[in-house]
């Protein structure tokens, strides 16, 4: 199958902020050529932050791609592409919702949207969370709440939550952690 | 937070095939700019393909983006962007794994990468398949297998799954239709 298709040429359109953005020249075995998009991102890490009493730390924030704002988990992207996941995990946890943890479990990876980008999600899960002090970048604005995951998982289904790392985390978390 | 955080203007970059690039140019409420990368997507529709005895239909590709074969649900993008996701669904189940449905319901939406993307995934879960043709576009190609709900939860927790939208609908309908 990786017979079928071949990349012949990869050309570099823009750098932008957080991506790279190329035109690939792919070649398949019946003869034809095409151009495909690929998106270049350095990589994320994410963290399901639990209470002692169960209950998860989420944050609210404005996303411009949607216009809206979204409840997610916390998360950011690495500082440099070879970052270790748990270090920008442990990081974004401090700084966006004022918790630290001495804990932290991969649970999942995870690859965003594959048919054009290789934007890679190392998700945690982090127990044992001790207040700390928020310190958000200059230009992030974050409200954080704690709900329970039947609160969490009601707003999966209502499609309220659709943030895809956020979804594939909870039910992760749920499913490894609280049903076995 | 909305209100922190305001778009003043919108630049197109490129067209590419199935995505196009812009840059955003961003306003805050303490008098900073930054200029952001916004991607839009038409949008896609993913479905759970359930046999009789369970087992799970799914489909291995070669995708460019990931240098790799990967293991996903049946997806695919809208064939317009006001093309309903349950007929999006429908049409790549059948295109994809020869494999028809009368009974499609949803289970979650998805946005795949909220930080820079609108792509928004409908994703519906396929029960009474029955047997139909595979008919896959000139330059696709795909393997077809079905694997039990447990062997797919072994390959999300060993991280040989990775991809967001199949993550997330088989948890969805392993929490939604076993669990409960």
């Amino acid at each position: 199958m990786g017979d079928d298709i071949k990349r012949v040429g990869r050309e570099l359109i823009h750098k932008g902020a957080i991506i790279d953005v190329y035109t690939d020249h792919m070649e398949f075995s019946n003869g034809h050529h095409a151009d495909w998009d690929f998106i270049h991102h350095d990589g994320a890490a994410a963290v399901v932050p639990v209470l002692p009493d169960g209950r998860i730390i989420m944050v609210r924030q404005f996303r411009n791609a949607l216009e809206r704002e979204t409840l997610e988990i916390p998360a950011g992207k690495l500082d440099a592409s070879d970052e270790p996941g748990v270090a920008c995990a442990s990081r974004e946890l401090e700084e966006e919702t004022g918790y630290r943890s001495d804990k932290l479990e991969w649970l999942i990876t995870l690859r965003t949207t594959v048919a054009f980008c290789d934007e890679k999600i190392e998700i945690y899960v982090a127990e044992n969370l001790v207040p700390s002090r928020q310190h958000l970048d200059e230009d992030e604005f974050v409200d954080v709440k704690a709900y329970t995951l039947d609160e969490l998982k009601e707003k999966i289904y209502s499609g309220e939550i659709q943030d895809s790392k956020t979804v594939a985390a909870l039910l992760a978390y749920e499913v490894k952690y609280l049903r076995r």
